[in-house]
């Protein structure tokens, strides 16, 4: 009797809702930095996907509360580093308010094309901006992959490390010892 | 002296390099359903994330490869049920491929608007889709969250249950037992 099935009703979502209900959902890690002509910038995001891999596509969202993002709004191209847990520092430093995030100067180069770039991430791509769409208070860039720090033995080199998790506040990290039976 | 500087330079990202990459990038773990009006659906997605609490906008993006990608690019409404470790089974539901993901009725309901839920999730959210952006073989999606499962009491109630990731092809919990020191 299809027509007994009962149906459901949610509450209106507030904010505050909205808030709690992603605070307890995990995000992977990673540092994001852009020079637009005005000097180098970095911020974390814990909102980094994969859209495609062929062509390579990524998206990520950046608040425009954050310094940043009026240099990451107005370049063509952006840096993704992809951070596991024993990059946790780049990860801090990248969500760390008011600090020169480029003060160690050991820590960062530059790409020959002029990016800022910070050789400690497991891995980083070199991305040009494809779209950049304002949503609320944020922007979404979806950016094409177009260069790397990945070879052909990432796997190998980086499967054993424990990846690096954003989840209720803290930071977490899973490797073998979380990981749970299943398909 | 800047102008000492050493510039690096990456490797030409191929998709290959791309999917290795993102391997090894956790992803908190969603079940999106919609209903077009040609039958509900329901598939996992890894790239679900918070663009902006006000409004409450999120995002996520889905392959042209999956089945239930045309009726998620017809719908003006979309479901995001956030899931945790608890309810692995939705997760593992919606990735399996070639099942029929409604045929347990007792799982799921329809809400008053229509769209089909599954109450046994943390949180679900429903959601108005603002934006529909094609980008290499997958679409984004960017919805207004209006109605959800949330309440005022929701740290409290899973607050203390493992968070479901998705991390070397592999599902995974964090919790208290995962939490990294640091800021």
């Amino acid at each position: 009797m299809v027509a007994s099935r009962r149906r459901l009703r949610g509450r209106p979502l507030t904010p505050d809702h909205f808030k709690v209900a992603f605070r307890l959902h995990p995000g992977g890690v990673a540092l994001v930095t852009a020079d637009a002509g005005d000097g180098p910038v970095a911020l974390t995001a814990s909102s980094l996907a994969s859209v495609s891999a062929s062509p390579p596509l990524f998206m990520f969202s950046v608040s425009m509360q954050s310094s940043s993002t009026a240099t990451l709004r107005a370049s063509t191209t952006v840096v993704v580093h992809l951070l596991d847990a024993a990059t946790q520092d780049l990860a801090e430093l990248g969500a760390a308010p008011g600090i020169d995030r480029f003060r160690d100067e050991r820590s960062w180069d530059r790409l020959d094309t002029g990016e800022p770039v910070f050789p400690a991430a497991r891995a980083w791509i070199r991305g040009r901006v494809l779209h950049r769409l304002d949503a609320g208070g944020s922007t979404v860039i979806v950016a094409e992959g177009i260069e790397s720090s990945v070879g052909d033995d990432h796997v190998e080199r980086y499967g054993e490390r424990d990846g690096l998790v954003y989840f209720n506040r803290s930071w977490h990290a899973v490797g073998s010892h979380t990981r749970l039976p299943g398909h």
